[in-house]
């Protein structure tokens, strides 16, 4: 054990944090915004970044067809599958400093703390930079870690365009062009175990005063679009009684959707996040409304039994408007390996780190790596629960503990 | 009275219905769809098609700086103040046939029936077109009658920009010059009564079964703008119990407003047209909401009372978000003259055409006429109610009955 708790301490705050200056300042928004959106030529300028530190490592580096990109260590003590960490390097269009680069510089600070500390590594170490996990320049998101495991081909994703009509394969190709030392990967090759840092995005953490979340699943989640048809009238000139008012349709439904949810718990998750009123203006009764329903639960019957009610609740709630409901994603929860999630556990206990079991409110990569190979993440406060936004902000005191659990965890699997 | 029922017996419905079609081809969207909008080439063409069947009539044309175009007719037995009669020619982006150019065209057919009749006018008499009643290009609406009554001066609407960045004084000085025979007119000029013809835009007299609605007055009308300001918050990661959610809030806000305006008699109307949220993104919780309120009641201190107790309701169910209330347009109900309403009465009861008094639910150019000289409507149906729809539609036979009324009404006040 003494080996491993050298290594964390070889983790070096002030390091990780300048490394997130450094990164925040590509694509700056504002004071702290950070619009570096997946193969935007700030997100190419942040891979040759990473690229340039991993080099001064020594590390290897590879890229797949999708862009995702790998640098690895692997001295001559090291064999077999590797251990990967990461997260991904692209954020929102209005995004923060921490949300996914996180676990890409936590990744490289580990493996740089395990090389300074000079300990035997046994196997092979690579720190990942996911393709496009925010998916708002080409959707869906979660795409690199999605292709490489074989969820999604990228024959079927390779023609999509943007909002400027550039396709995802010309992109693909400038950005794969702008790492030209990294060496081709195939998608998905086995992986020992994968462990993902990220900052948690909720306010759990920072009430609970713990520095670091074992996050023991990812919830599951099913998204559903309900368009509400009505007729548009003149405000002014058409009785109440003789409407069909699809604003007022669509909240009706929405209160009778909260009943459904209601959670004395607060473990459901219930958003309707867009709602689109047509015509949208003052003096016109609404003739459409459209709004989305985001539904998340960590239990798997529990979410299926509410999403399954959606249906029937907002036809009847619709009248006299018509409502059709369409289901536009669906994914069970996620429960993470108990090998990762005890040794992410242990490794905060070691380093008496005060820690606590929690699920993933967000989706991650690591969603889809836990069905490729025994997965974990450790979270990192996130102050006041922000998330994409500008205002996102994590102490760089919890950015450190949290790569010093991933330093530990990652020794614990290798020594 | 002899004389009288003469004269309405010279309308002519095929006429009638036959300048409705020429009208509704300029500007025509698909096929029964018109975007004819104030000052616009479209306005222009209106305008110089109406000022021809005017000539062709021997009326004397006039136009005023705002643009109301007048059509006078004034044989050598009239003198004193003219009967006024008249409506507006511009349309809704998306509007339908009817709105507005009926009045004009029923004012036309009845000076035009007048004078074939034969009979002794004693008064001169006028129809009117006036301009930008919808103020959908260059807003405020009913700008015409507005600045004609001094309910606004020109100077300071004449630098309005439409979205094209055209000054309404550019705008205005081409459609001016469009019809260069009409002599220029001061505003305000007195006028003895008005009388405005137009389709009801709602589903009243089309239920009833009536063919005449005599109009007795205007609701009121209050409009507010409401805004909610929550918090954006991550939909997978933040529980409900710590949200601040700005369309929730906005949701509790309306359900109140409902409880508040819930009205047996079907009288009161409350609208919620406009409600946009941001960011609207599926898995963001609403940082913030702006939605409209439009509340309409036919007597006075009924319409202060709702429309006070709006902004208390608002903040406390704005809780735990914040919530800003904005009055942004405010007129009283208007009755209309016993004069005007009794004529028509009248005239619709000699002519023996099912009517019922009606109060308007739509703003008018009568609206402001009202306030300068005894002034009074007449409302046909209006199929299912439609209105500012390709779908707007009156039957043949109920404008004519509309524009025989009006010429019954014309001829009690100028024998």
């Amino acid at each position: 054990m003494a080996d491993s708790i050298n290594a964390a301490d070889f983790v070096d705050g002030g390091r990780l944090w300048q490394r997130h200056v450094d990164m925040a300042a590509i694509g700056k928004v504002g004071e702290t915004g950070v619009n570096r959106q997946a193969f935007s030529e700030e997100d190419i300028e942040a891979r040759r970044l990473l690229a340039d530190w991993a080099r001064s490592l020594g590390l290897v580096s590879y890229a797949d067809a999708i862009g995702n990109l790998f640098f690895r260590h692997q001295p001559a003590s090291a064999s077999g599958d590797a251990i990967l960490t990461g997260s991904h390097m692209d954020s929102q269009p209005s995004g923060g400093r921490f949300d996914g680069i996180y676990g890409v510089l936590a990744g490289l600070e580990a493996i740089q703390a395990i090389i300074e500390s000079d300990i035997t590594v046994r196997r092979p170490l690579e720190v990942v930079a996911w393709s496009n996990e925010e998916g708002s320049r080409f959707a869906p998101g979660a795409m690199g870690s999605m292709v490489f495991t074989g969820f999604r081909e990228i024959d079927g994703l390779i023609e999509l365009t943007d909002s400027d009509g550039v396709t995802l394969r010309t992109a693909l190709a400038t950005t794969i062009e702008a790492t030209p030392q990294a060496e081709h990967r195939d998608f998905g090759f086995p992986v020992h175990a994968y462990i993902e840092a990220h900052v948690e995005q909720g306010p759990v953490l920072e009430k609970a005063e713990k520095q670091i979340g074992v996050v023991t699943g990812i919830q599951g989640c099913r998204w559903f679009e309900i368009e509400v048809t009505g007729e548009a009238r003149h405000a002014g000139s058409t009785p109440l009684g003789t409407r069909k008012d699809a604003l007022q349709s669509a909240i009706r439904i929405i209160q009778a959707l909260n009943e459904l949810t209601e959670d004395a718990t607060d473990i459901t998750r219930f958003t309707v996040g867009r709602f689109d009123v047509y015509p949208d203006s003052p003096n016109t009764v609404a003739e459409r409304v459209v709004f989305t329903v985001d539904l998340r639960h960590p239990a798997s019957t529990k979410l299926q039994q509410l999403g399954d009610a959606i249906d029937a609740i907002a036809r009847r709630h619709a009248e006299p408007c018509h409502a059709t409901i369409m289901e536009s994603f669906n994914h069970a929860p996620v429960e993470f390996d108990d090998l990762v999630t005890g040794t992410v556990a242990t490794a905060a206990d070691l380093l008496s780190l005060p820690a606590m079991p929690i699920v993933s409110g967000a989706f991650h990569d690591a969603m889809f790596l836990a069905d490729h190979c025994p997965t974990g993440m450790i979270f990192v406060p996130s102050a006041e629960g922000i998330s994409h936004h500008p205002d996102e902000f994590t102490h760089r005191d919890d950015l450190a503990a949290g790569a010093r659990v991933l330093t530990e965890s990652i020794v614990a699997l290798i020594t």
